[in-house]
């Protein structure tokens, strides 16, 4: 604290530029693979730096929160909450992500569209005070700095069929992966035979040393009993956790699920998009890994709040990641520094878009597992060059004032 | 429901247009008034028929839900999900609310953005059935069908000072209500002596037989010590209830200060940007009185919902409306059939244009009471011609497509 007091002395550090900016492929599917399009977000100072954040969220929607017009005191964009502001240590970050959310109080998308500035802004203060966003945290909570390694697991897709999943489960076991995720698609739409299927055929193709996990999907939406039933059902194929089986709201139904202590642990929380949210599914809803998408729930502090209420409740805290590798960069810091919470979300098959945005994807190490980079801020860098061609211009005109125009990074 | 399946066999109306229409006042200050601007959706069938409905929430931010390009399964506009659909009957409501929000499961904002279309759709039932929206209501949950007159409580804000409150509650007073909230302002912010001598004043000024009541418009936080003080020591002045002395989302803090039993009643809700919020603030916060947005929560349906879970839970459900007769229009529809519930909030001194929004405004009767239009649909018609000069032209352009353009009605 004293430290940071100081630095901030020294230098005053101010935002000079707050940058949404929309990708997305050619062509965008109804499948559930969030990699199709995203909203990066840069930050600029006046001494040169630059942090880039990155949100789960629809692009548009969340960038016409960095430019709405004020409505009232209540609604106010996060550019202006933003503007001209000094930033120098993680303090600033958390009087800042304070006004932000103040300001925009009456903004429903304000945690989804600000995720990509608040990890943007911890991405600056790593570098300006030359370490990585993992140790800004653990000295913030007095905890231990020391970064361990996670075991990735794939995440992926259901095959149309239990033999097209099968087929996605030997290549993920091919290429080395010891843990894999399989999700949405045809699970829970086709009857509990072809649902039995699928997990056979995804266990099958892993191999019986591997684990794997099922994510439902939110198919079951509000029915304890049909969710209860499959993780019974699922439970011959040992799956490390059934996921998502319910709607993210249904709380009831989670915890109606959670009591009858099924034979699968039950995972879910990408839903959250705010802490009380997590909170809600963990307190009362009885989750056993809380699953938590920093790209959504307002950024890397909120998503460390949650990983702390996980410790105190003695489950399991997980990434949600289904984006690029700045994503999975802010995911790693929030939760680098736990040993127990050792498994990883680890996008495994996204598209071209997602696997071009960083310089330096984090790789697979030959013992199997994902380590975080130990350099200033995030430790991963936007190779805009490469992603240039995916950017979409966007432009908004309310009234006669033209309210954001984008050409270019 | 045998006659609206007959109904719907009969008519089998569709949706042929969706139109999100931002309207605003030329200057836009802080003050958390939210009459400044505004978004009304107009849904319209193929059989003629228009409905109409209004959002308390960003315009912009809102209205880009309507037209976001689609990024995979979860994240799919309102339009898209609306447009072609069969509209015909109450059960038709609660089926596009269904595969509205199964659409939007990853647009945090969806609520906020929906609650417009989902009124609308209400709106439109209920003209082609011939009955108003309580009605429709009643039936289907099987409750009375007797309408009852409310209490209008002006809502206004703090005046910056006691004397100024003071002459904004005698004008209050003077013309004739017997009932008025005050809020936001410098509640909170200028220290104890302060925070009671405005509530003094508004005590004074509406006389000794008026209802009061008291918006700390969320100052504490998540502090309930001061807010219990507060409520202690505002309770000499009688108010009917201390509104949102902490954040919205500030559940525990909730807890601590009800289970303190203070001597005013809490009030809290308009924050409810989903049925579970609200009802995580009614079973874990304690509050006593919950306050509902049908323009936030997601519509009229989600809003009857809580007033449901009110009357199991025995507290005491009121609309927030800060918005025109529009808003005002839906949030009766939800609790004119309780007479227990027998509060209103009454938007009191809106600008010019929530004023002009409908042609038939609801009066305070002779009897000083409020009570629901016994007309079909919502009971109100959209002025288009008098709010015509407020309507802010829309353009959104994302790469080389206008995904939204409006200049007219």
């Amino acid at each position: 604290m004293a430290n940071s007091r100081k630095g901030r002395h020294l230098t005053q550090m101010k935002i000079t530029a707050i940058d949404p900016f929309y990708l997305r492929m050619p062509d965008i599917t109804t499948a559930a693979d969030g990699t199709q399009d995203t909203l990066l977000v840069r930050v600029e100072t006046d001494t040169g730096l630059e942090g880039w954040g990155e949100c789960d969220a629809s692009p548009l929607v969340s960038l016409a929160v960095y430019c709405c017009p004020m409505s009232h005191g209540n609604i106010i964009n996060i550019r202006t909450s933003l503007m001209g502001e000094t930033l120098d240590a993680p303090d600033d970050v958390l009087r800042l992500s304070e006004k932000v959310l103040r300001n925009g109080l009456d903004i429903q998308q304000i945690q989804h569209a600000y995720s990509g500035a608040e990890i943007a802004l911890w991405d600056i203060v790593g570098q300006q005070l030359g370490k990585p966003v993992y140790r800004l945290l653990a000295e913030m909570s007095g905890s231990s700095d020391v970064a361990h390694r996670k075991l990735p697991y794939a995440s992926v897709l259901f095959g149309d069929t239990p033999e097209a999943t099968y087929q996605i489960a030997s290549g993920l076991r091919e290429q080395g992966y010891r843990a894999a995720k399989f999700g949405w698609g045809p699970m829970g739409k086709f009857g509990e035979a072809n649902d039995i299927a699928l997990v056979a055929a995804a266990r099958e193709g892993m191999g019986s040393e591997a684990q794997i996990m099922v994510d439902a999907g939110v198919v079951w939406g509000n029915d304890p009993e049909t969710a209860y039933r499959r993780a019974e059902a699922f439970a011959q194929f040992s799956p490390t956790w059934l996921e998502e089986p319910l709607a993210p709201d249904a709380i009831d139904a989670y915890r109606a699920l959670t009591q009858k202590h099924p034979s699968v642990p039950i995972a879910a929380g990408e839903g959250s998009n705010t802490y009380r949210t997590a909170e809600d599914l963990i307190v009362h809803g009885g989750v056993q890994f809380v699953q938590i998408d920093t790209g959504r729930i307002g950024g890397i502090m909120p998503s460390f709040e949650v990983r702390q209420l996980a410790e105190q409740h003695g489950i399991q805290y997980v990434n949600h990641t289904f984006k690029s590798h700045l994503s999975l960069a802010a995911a790693l810091h929030v939760f680098a520094t736990n040993p127990d919470f050792d498994l990883l979300e680890y996008p495994a098959a996204g598209s071209e878009l997602s696997q071009r945005l960083v310089k330096d994807p984090f790789r697979v190490d030959p013992d199997g597992m994902v380590r975080v980079n130990d350099l200033p801020g995030l430790g991963v860098q936007v190779d805009t060059d490469a992603i240039r061609d995916y950017l979409a211009p966007v432009r908004i005109e309310v009234g006669t004032d033209t309210i954001f125009a984008v050409q270019d990074f």
